[in-house]
């Protein structure tokens, strides 16, 4: 199973030019696209927020936001006209191990949700003006086609990881492309901002194995009670993990490796949607522990996609704390939210928009005729 | 300059009919038509929130505001078509004492931007689709005519409350019920949901004033740097605040004092906005520091306005963790703000219209054919 991780280590390492070449895959590609954010469009940004009628910082978070995204945008007057939340579905072949309060039945369910738009991350989109571009990247049973549904199935669901690895490392590999090729897809059809959101019931298990594996906490220190398990249920959900962490050794220092041991495929799909974004200079706002996970193999692979990541919101799964101080994120509302879907991420784009009009639309001392600061 | 206050201590205590009768201000008429919240519809919000295709309080936060507002509007299915922004706009004669980091002429000069559509707030309002309703409630400068600004001026500014209080008791009254007034005819045309905002160089200074009259905090625990005044100056703030409240000596328990010992005029306006928004079961999205102080006064003279009132924001004058803490009220944002004008009104509104969206637009169990939990 593990097979491929030479390979992939020599991708990010390379010191072969030939095999490199050879070996160029969609995923190192994009990962080499990425580059560091404008400081010209930052700097830029900087002074006219400093121009503008209001005390300097008075705006506070808002001004370091706009700022933050006209080096992401290299525009030092961003603005976004077409925000995109994509939300990927799969499911957990853990599941059945009895980690989740739903049945495993909701995960299709709620994708025909999505797409009759009766969720509320649809409700949540609409409000912001944005589009849903629902994703099967792993959903176990087989959906009816839909006009709205991206089909990008890597398997009927993972396999359950507390008796061996949840995917093979081509599978991980294709999870994260295919989040990279969707991501570019809609960049090219006009999306200028995305959030990331996910369905799919038993991830909150898959997702506190990354973080226990990946910012090397102990699983009851990051493992909650998900959609609502019991103290029973949440006993169990930490046992398993321990047991799949014991059996499957995900090696920290190999994101690829945790994810085909202990990921999902919407997890993988929602790396390779930021490590898209970030070779696209688009900003990613990522919403809760889900997203949070994804962001942990997305900066594993490619630590340079950091700055490129908006943390949209707190959520209350206890292990989403670690998460965000891993990844040295500070995220924007703390709502106490736990639904996932890119509900989070739906407001936090919102605040992201608003920042940017604010450095766009607001008149400049000069403009507006008044006094500045007397000192 | 106190010699009203028996009479208004009568009004909130009637104890006299005919008396009662002949006194009755629009003030106390207005307090006494603020009810509690209506039960059967934030029953009805509750029932339906745990119906909604998604775990039972999933989104937090945004189902309790859902409910708070289902209470305060008596819909269990509230919408907001038509939000508004009052944003008041007045001088401190204290401001000579050179409490402020800016010149007092820039509170006319962010009038005019206000009127032109520059200024921070009429950029976040266009973001979320409310209007701004600008009123010159006592700037020290005459203002040019103009369709947009509603006139209201009670005085030319304030007096210097280091040397005497701020206002008369009846200037105080005739501020709340400006904003009472002023709030009503907003409601009559089809405002739907309300937000407070302030403009007036020096107004963090009543603020803290009235904080700590009424909090009881000592002085230097809730006044902070305004719009940025150095070490000095905020010394130099502190000494005035505590001399201003030596000298007058306001009640506090007596709201109507505080506010003509130390207050301001945008600060009763903007208290007779909740009172008068209250009376009319619309909610009040209230903004940052001024516009706690504000509702500090609001609540002292009518206790029954507080589950009304929804906190926008926590501010960075730290002056507002107090008052938040007095008003026992959770603030939807910390966003390090502290701008006034309405701006994390405005951001706070457009969560409350997407929490309504939420319970409004969800689809049921039911309706989505979504398995419920399994327990």
């Amino acid at each position: 199973m593990k097979d491929e991780r030479r390979e992939m280590n020599f991708i990010l390492h390379p010191s072969s030019f030939c095999l490199w070449e050879i070996l160029m895959s969609v995923l190192a590609e994009t990962i080499a696209n990425i580059q560091p954010l404008d400081d010209d469009a930052m700097n830029a940004a900087r002074a006219r927020q400093d121009q503008l009628t209001k005390p300097t910082g008075a705006l506070g978070r808002l001004e370091a936001l706009s700022i933050q995204i006209a080096g992401i945008t290299r525009n030092a007057r961003p603005r976004f006209k077409h925000p995109a939340i994509i939300t990927m579905a799969g499911d957990h072949g853990v599941a059945r191990q009895g980690v989740s309060a739903y049945p495993a039945e909701v995960t299709p369910q709620m994708v025909l949700n999505f797409l009759r738009g009766g969720a509320a991350i649809n409700v949540l989109a609409r409000h912001i003006g944005a589009r849903v571009v629902v994703v099967d990247i792993g959903v176990a049973s087989d959906l009816p086609a839909h006009p709205d549904l991206v089909s990008r199935k890597i398997a009927h669901g993972t396999r359950d990881f507390s008796i061996g690895p949840a995917m093979t490392r081509d599978d991980a590999r294709r999870a994260l492309e295919a989040g990279i090729e969707i991501v570019t897809r809609e960049i090219s059809r006009g999306a200028d901002i995305i959030g990331t959101g996910d369905m799919g019931i038993g991830n909150t298990t898959p997702s506190s194995a990354i973080v226990a594996a990946i910012t090397r906490r102990a699983v009851k220190d990051v493992t909650g009670r998900g959609t609502g398990v019991d103290d029973a249920g949440l006993a169990r959900k930490i046992a398993t993990i321990e047991r799949a962490l014991a059996l499957n050794k995900p090696n920290p220092n190999d994101a690829l490796d945790v994810l085909s041991d202990v990921g999902g495929f919407e997890i993988g799909g929602l790396a390779g949607v930021m490590i898209g974004a970030a070779a696209r200079r688009v900003p990613v706002v990522i919403d809760g522990f889900i997203s949070g996970a994804a962001a942990l193999i997305a900066y594993g692979l490619a630590p340079a996609v950091q700055p490129y990541l908006i943390a949209a919101h707190r959520s209350v799964e206890i292990g989403h704390r670690a998460t965000l101080d891993y990844l040295r994120l500070d995220p924007l509302l703390d709502l106490d939210l736990r639904l996932g879907e890119g509900t989070g991420a739906a407001l936090g784009i919102s605040i992201c928009i608003a920042a940017c009009k604010i450095l766009d639309e607001m008149a400049t001392f000069g403009e507006a005729g008044v006094a500045e600061k007397s000192e």
